[in-house]
């Protein structure tokens, strides 16, 4: 491949927050990372409220993001990972989902994982757009005025969402396919060896009943949005929209 | 789920050292994460030299562990992740392959990720053991004694080898049905929605042609080995073991 210096790169920012779902960040970001690497016009770049401070994920490992927002105002591909508690917090975190809005006026492609799509929707991307998230959550959606869709990955304008959690790989190899080539695409497969065999087969989704999850949902909502009513009875309303 | 203060927990431990490859301790870690959150009776942590000490990962996400080596000396369950340059070089790292030999002589179950199995390899723990690793450095397993084979996750006794990198969440899946239940890894696997759909499909392995990529392995030995020839030497030689 070759480039010159005046190959203009583009950025791919992952946004990283306290009490995310490392999952979520770590497959597309592993993904996504190939790029630069085999010398494409791409810089990857996480970005947080501060650079280089550990924050921590929902698993016994911490994260550092290694640039701060105001450092990278404008991404040409923005993409937010989600959560549970921690990210239903996170909507009522005024400075992440005013980056998330001004970051992704401007971007060239807006991305989420799992319940990250409920920070898009918080941050205004998400109205009268076909979008997807967690399974738990994906009949919130349409109170910030989404169209809920059973998919694994939902493209719609720049705003492409994924499912819950390991649909961000995915997704990933999805945008790869979009922003470079079907044959580089296939090659990251190949170098990060995603060649599923989940141990017990695909999930069986009608043995699955989905409302009956409903009071887990419920239940987080309530716990992380205490101090904000407003934002509560939103979501809990979300159901009945 | 009933649990008594007097229910003996069971330590997973996971490994971590500077420039891993993230997916690779992320994809299992949030598996397995999932065990204590269910009042399932196992503390799952992450060890490295010096705890609460960002470390870079192969992606622009950093990353912490939240106890140190001497913390844990003893885990039931070692979980090893790997990498590229910065794993073959943590080979002659002493202190990480003498805590890897120390735990891994108690731990009832030894598992690795990607070429997280060079370091078993090299802490001694895969001698006369069949097992895997990402299909690059698949052929220099029998250096460490271990006859290698082609399939997404190996057991032989107590040790459990993933393919690469997107492995370890299938071999995760796996071990918690070894660890609790069928029923409790289908659970997890609905709750981190891994019901994969890669968009360009599986695989093709009749199509790659493996052993014209031994010339990247060759590379990253000699690049991470430089100050260890003996160590090199032996990895370079080990396709022709």
């Amino acid at each position: 491949m070759t480039e010159t210096d005046a190959t203009p790169r583009k950025t791919i920012a992952f946004v990283a927050y306290p009490g995310l779902t490392l999952l979520d960040i770590a497959g597309p970001l592993q993904t996504l990372a190939a790029l630069p690497r085999f010398n494409l016009p791409f810089e990857v770049v996480t970005v947080a409220a501060q650079k280089d401070t550990p924050m921590g994920t929902d698993t016994p490992l911490g994260i550092t993001a290694n640039r701060s927002f105001a450092e990278v105002p404008a991404p040409d591909v923005l993409i937010v990972p989600g959560g549970e508690e921690p990210t239903l917090a996170a909507l009522a975190d005024k400075e992440l989902v005013d980056y998330i809005r001004t970051a992704g006026a401007t971007a060239q492609v807006i991305a989420s994982v799992c319940t990250g799509a409920l920070l898009l929707g918080e941050a205004g991307l998400l109205d009268g757009r076909r979008a997807t998230t967690h399974w738990i959550y994906r009949e919130r959606l349409p109170v910030f005025g989404a169209t809920p869709v059973a998919e694994r990955w939902v493209e719609d304008g720049p705003v492409i969402t994924a499912a819950g959690v390991a649909a961000g790989i995915d997704m990933a190899l999805k945008l790869v396919e979009r922003l470079v080539s079907t044959e580089f695409s296939r090659l990251t497969q190949l170098f990060i060896e995603y060649d599923p065999q989940p141990p017990q087969g695909p999930l069986d989704w009608d043995a699955i009943d989905i409302p009956s999850y409903d009071p887990i949902a419920d239940g987080q909502i309530r716990t992380a949005l205490e101090g904000h009513p407003e934002l509560m009875a939103k979501l809990l309303d979300a159901k009945q929209a």
